[in-house]
């Protein structure tokens, strides 16, 4: 028998499709026509609005003989072209590539570069940088000058703008899937802290998956109001351009996190949904009183982040905002893991549910492994919540590696899982924890700090508004805890050993900072508070 | 650059699954262990348990010496053996084969052999049919005998029991996923209404796809309580024994369609999804007042059916089941097509609603495809809702073929589509409406007569139970419709004139019935009238 059900039954035209998410939006557009599917400020556009712009700027790259295979950059905020790019590139059969937008010339000069971007669209507040950028490049990449009318006027940054490109393109243009879902959809660039960035390769069959992921995962329904707090240039805003057009939903777009303004999004368009770093919905906690009494119904927000204080998941709940906690990088597509709730924790206090949905948690239901390692034995670390061990994944949420960087590649999947590089334990429940970032550990006298445990308490201390704890070198017992921490605007200074007894009463005495320093701490644009800099601070203060 | 993206990135074990249902139910118990999975009366497991239980089921039949590629038969109701063989025979590699609980002993021996089961697991109420079917073996299979403990006692067909065969597995039993998601998960075997059944086979890939879809189309949360008022041997439920274990959902068993337990079983567990054929909400609607008033939640029905009603429709929504509309066949996975539903409609009367309801709908959101093509041309028909053409679907809901049938597989999909047969219309707002099977269509004096559409004008008449008209060979018109009715209960007699009047003030003169027979109408298993056996009758009268 083995070979009957193979026999005569190949794949053909009917019966098989490369999974690709360019493939959800001609379906929002044939289903849902006339459902709103972007908006910002005065623009709103429908989803077939829409599906025929992205064929017109399918149609409009091929006309400037860019396709299967080549690199398209955008550098850009959450405006309705960002949110088209995310369809209009890969249905042209190229790779898109987003930028950070808080990137320095080296960094984007060094991207196009490496990435070899051959189009470049630009968003013009980023003119003067993206011109410096430029001017390190030899081979310069055709540039796309994208106007927000509620922007002041600026110089233009190339002859053509975004929508006579777009208007230069078919708007019955015949786009098709990829060839082979395994083909790339998206490059973007770890902000690495040390070395060159590194080229993140995803591709077509898991940005499908996740953006289906996301819909289970999140139970989304049909038309959610998604407003972007989240960067789309992060990870391809978690795959979410995607996932909003599975259920025909609304992008809700967003130039700058301001409290004021997301707000009034919230209640205007009653948002259901939002994702974010943990500084996102500080930024609402941390509002005023006038601003929070907007009066809006319930959202749902996803919170990524190594480890969201405890007071921002319960602070979001008081205000309205139902967090649900999600883990990842760019390499599994953003979130690959989530906190699953239970309904059971809705017996427990604030406190407690907070500390539960403070876990990483478990793996996507699409993503095939997710395990805490021993980096050397490549064996399940015991589910005690004390044991440390690497965060692994393995599956289609995966990417296919680092672009022209066979060794980094390697090194990630080495041992035939992908690497995070975070450390963290894993409880009796299957539910993982970070402890800390690999190369974040303190070791001090032998012993193991995780300088997350640190930072949870000194967020206990009302006068502090961030922490960061990093390892301090020491003669005597190798490293030690050194915190760096910026208070509340309106408090009075509070002293050194005020901090450091606060959490000796919390701490075991190994654990508790050597040494405070006081100040504002260094950022991504992810909002990802930079510990090497710290580190290179200290080294340099030693 | 086009190689750039490929180079050095190929699949690994870290980035590359093969997609297949049977990873859901490993999340589920990893995540979610204790909630319940399985409810069937004293019965109720959890998803650990549950996924224990298919752990053994697959490790006993590796015992057996089956696995890749071999067939697993099953004839079961809806109880939990029937779930668990959804995971327990794929995850041992080999392909389940379902077997319709109403079948003839002619029929069972066919498939048997055709199918090759290896080993076929019985529950005893069909023992008697079943030992008819196997004196006509040469080889027989396997067999393991299903006791259920709410039966009464009957005698054995096989030496080994169930829970017995369950404990010679290991619990620890480390299945893996297919080497090859094109690999078959399932062969279902059509009730063809001429010639010999033929045997649709599925694959990973689809099924993996078709749950999460499921999940999707349906926004199904999070422990969504189903009750299996569909027989899980109908295309493997609709792939529904599989969407469960993505959202930890509790599967309520059900061994027969009586309406007096199903809504008692709404009540006890506050249902939230059922499915089934017209036939099942016909059962819940025609029941009387004391049953009705037993008081539930909504319930979410998935209705499928050439056409159902619009007396459905509408009185399912009175009773408080809320109708969706899904269209499909066994050959694309159970439903692949949705009547999509849009906000405005609520606005909408009841009957209205009811119209717009009544549509077959567009494509899943995971269907690559669906058009009304003209048959020769293999274009698509015109948006007009009057142009009849073949509903194609194309994509990877669509079955590898047909086994050991190369010829029934090429004509399914030939002109690179699968053809359903069914012939439809299609709306200016693409949604498409079934007009006739193929083969039902009625043509009289050159005009197509749709038979559905003479239907639902009878359904309008309340005396009227139930439906149906095919064609009558007629000498001067070539095809006239002829209508055979089965009237209400408690209905006095009506007459074959008051029938045909009654169409006459609704539809054009020549699509009446030109004669009413009344009785009882013959039907498949899963409550499909069985119109090939009326045109029979219809030649043997003449």
């Amino acid at each position: 028998m083995h070979e009957s059900f193979n026999l005569d039954l190949e794949k053909n035209e009917g019966n098989y499709s490369p999974l690709s998410p360019t493939s959800l939006i001609s379906w929002a557009s044939d289903v849902y026509p006339d459902r709103l599917a972007v908006v910002y400020g005065e623009c709103k556009q429908t989803w077939q609005e829409t599906y025929t712009r992205c064929r017109q700027f399918a149609s409009a790259l091929r006309q400037l003989k860019v396709g299967y295979g080549d690199t398209v950059a955008i550098m850009a905020p959450n405006i309705p072209a960002m949110f088209e790019a995310h369809y209009g590139i890969p249905m042209s059969g190229a790779v898109i590539n987003a930028l950070n937008t808080r990137l320095d010339a080296g960094a984007i000069a060094f991207m196009l570069e490496h990435g070899g971007a051959k189009v470049f669209f630009v968003d013009r507040e980023y003119r003067t940088v993206v011109n410096e950028a430029l001017k390190k490049l030899e081979k310069k990449p055709y540039l796309v000058d994208i106007i927000d009318s509620s922007m002041p006027d600026m110089e233009p940054i190339a002859e053509v703008e975004y929508e006579n490109f777009l208007k230069s393109g078919d708007s019955g243009f015949k786009w098709s899937l990829p060839n082979d879902e395994w083909d790339a959809i998206a490059l973007s660039y770890t902000s690495g802290t040390t070395g060159d960035p590194k080229g993140v390769v995803t591709h077509h069959r898991g940005a499908y998956l996740n953006a289906l992921g996301n819909v289970v995962t999140w139970t989304m329904p049909y038309f959610s109001r998604y407003l972007w707090t989240l960067p789309m240039f992060h990870c391809n805003g978690w795959c979410f351009p995607w996932t909003l057009a599975a259920v025909a939903g609304t992008s809700i777009c967003l130039r700058r996190i301001e409290a004021q303004t997301i707000f009034r999004l919230i209640r205007d368009y009653d948002v259901t949904h939002m994702c974010g770093a943990p500084v996102v919905y500080n930024t609402l906690l941390n509002t005023s009183e006038s601003d929070l009494q907007i009066g809006f119904s319930r959202v749902k927000g996803m919170i990524a982040g190594a480890a969201p204080p405890r007071s921002v998941i319960e602070g979001a709940e008081v205000i309205g905002i139902d967090l649900t906690h999600v883990y990842g990088l760019t390499e599994v597509y953003g979130p690959a893991a989530v906190c699953a709730q239970h309904p059971e924790w809705e017996q427990l206090s604030l406190e407690q549910r907070a500390q539960k949905n403070g876990r990483q948690g478990v793996r996507y239901v699409v993503q095939d492994g997710m395990e805490v390692l021993n980096g050397e034995t490549m064996l399940p670390v015991p589910r005690d919540g004390r044991t440390m061990g690497e965060i692994c994944f393995r599956g289609n949420i995966t990417m296919k590696g680092y672009l022209k960087n066979p060794n980094a590649t390697n090194e990630a999947f080495e041992g035939g899982w992908f690497r995070t590089g975070d450390l963290a334990v894993i409880d009796e429940f299957g539910y993982v924890t970070i402890k800390d970032r690999s190369k974040d550990i303190i070791i001090s006298g032998g012993e193991n700090i995780s300088t997350i445990e640190i930072e949870d308490v000194l967020y206990e201390d009302d006068r502090i508004l961030e922490a960061a704890v990093v390892a301090q070198s020491d003669e005597k017992w190798g490293e030690v805890p050194c915190a760096f921490v910026t208070l509340k605007s309106n408090e009075v200074a509070l002293m050194e050993s005020e901090v450091i007894d606060f959490c000796r009463e919390r701490l075991a005495r190994y654990k508790c900072p050597k040494r405070v320093v006081f100040g504002v701490l260094p950022k991504t644009s992810t909002g990802k508070i930079q510990k090497a800099i710290l580190r290179d601070r200290l080294e340099q203060n030693k």
